[in-house]
């Protein structure tokens, strides 16, 4: 999987979910090393537990420091946007465009890992079809899920609109382009990884939801 | 331990945690995906990080969809409950039934997990007898852990009843049979898994708790 | 690294935040098994992770009960502690006591476990010297994530003051002396592990803190 195409997708992956782990961490008033943990942990954090996953140690985040290079430079972007954001006057309009910003660079970040994970997946163990899927799956949100647990929140993933949803079509996509060798490997991955971007950013506009199972507030008291 | 055992207590504890899992998410207003994670992260939380404990890997739960179809028919059970109790009108007496459903599925799942991480930690490594239990403890509680560190709360666990402890004497009872062979793993399997199921129901019918180290709110002004 | 000096720091750090963890519980009024878990995790959960990061399995932790031992013990003496405290009269003068035996106890913790992981990092992979020290700062600083993510708390780490840099110095310092040979590794593991203590007792004494980005509460509206 040493591949050019893989390192472009996990490069981009790495610098759109660093930047958007490093706004959330500076909207909470972390110290510089607590937005870089965070960063990290968004950027880094599902692919290592994806190289636990793999039995592939150590794990590739740590064997270069390109990865930290990259995060060190998201966040960099990330304080000099939360600062002009604050300099502005305008302030809605800017949120308007940062939500956006936001919204784009954590997409990118899906997709990319969606195709990343389930690559490795497929090359690891290509006798489990289901395994390249979940891996693909975990790897695209289990940055996002690390993030959400070390700000002690519930991982937005698990209530938001269609997010992971959009993750398992492009990993459904790219292993299912594998088993039938539809598409060679480059193109099925840029297709899968233009399938999770466009149903995300499709979601976000469009204000798609799954169902909740119930609307109402009802908790049955044996749970505290 | 690919024995026809084994399978049963690894399906029968897969599907009751999953149903207890599902159980919590449909409360907390998940959506469907929510949902699924949680009742995943819950069936087979805990024995992923047992394959990674074991360096058994990938994970055997996602070496096949059977426990994907297991946690997708909890799933459905779950939400039909519930639909159920709210469309009941004597609210009360349902939900004393529904208590004991759930704390006998969860206890259910307890059992047969402290059974099968045992028997791996028995099978794996034989010469850490420590191993064994610690691994069946965790295959029992991390599941349950790994859900309630998702939902953004303390691990109940933590704080309850008679929960861990009940897994801990089914695992020194199955590792004591093992190495004493006091009894085949068959009989000493369904002997753990009967000692584990009957303390948590007695612990819960008694109310039976270990002792708080002190009871009146007391927080040293040094942790915040 | 089956060396006298691994086990002395290794013994050490285990000691020293299994205390700092118990205390940590028993403050949460947490049971006798929540302490034991909660200590547990402060104390050898870095260390489990860093085996997992290592692909050494089992992980050294449970291959002995030695640990359990040394947290028995730390748990003990964290109860005894905190009824002493509860049964004086001059309260707060007390509690400066505490504080700084608890502040002292977590930075030997910090110092020794810097020392464990860099030197596990440089002797399994000595061809990432990256890995050495992100291994070295995970070991120190992974216990007490894990303690506060199961204390659904936003972990002390990312907000507190030089804690983690104290680390970071400490496994640079240990991975230059392997990396460069100016020391034997006996000395340069006692420099390190004097370096982290030194910086964080330093620290704490004159209240330093890494720069936060930025100190007026302010969190964008797109991030709940």
């Amino acid at each position: 999987m040493e591949s050019i195409w893989w390192h472009i997708f996990d490069i981009l992956g790495t610098a759109a979910f660093a930047y958007s782990g490093a706004l959330v961490a500076v909207s909470r008033r972390m110290d510089i090393f607590g937005v870089f943990m965070l960063s990290a942990a968004t950027a880094v954090g599902g692919g290592i537990v994806r190289d636990m996953l793999l039995g592939n140690v150590p794990p590739v985040a740590f064997r270069t420091s390109l990865y930290g290079g990259i995060i060190i430079a998201a966040m960099a972007g990330a304080m000099v946007t939360v600062w002009n954001i604050r300099a502005k006057r305008r302030f809605s309009r800017m949120m308007a465009a940062l939500f956006w910003l936001y919204t784009i660079c954590d997409a990118v970040g899906l997709g990319a890992f969606s195709v990343t994970g389930t690559l490795l997946g497929c090359h690891y163990y290509p006798q489990y079809g289901l395994f390249a899927v979940m891996l693909g799956v975990w790897t695209a949100i289990g940055g996002g899920i690390i993030r959400d647990v070390f700000a002690a929140k519930i991982p937005f993933v698990f209530r938001k609109e269609v997010y992971a949803t959009a993750s398992v079509l492009g990993c459904v996509v790219l292993t299912g382009c594998f088993y039938t060798s539809f598409l060679s490997l480059p193109p099925a991955s840029v297709l899968a990884c233009t399938v999770t971007i466009a149903v995300r950013l499709l979601a976000v506009k469009r204000h798609w939801n799954l169902p909740l199972i119930h609307r109402k507030r009802h908790r049955p008291y044996f749970f505290r």
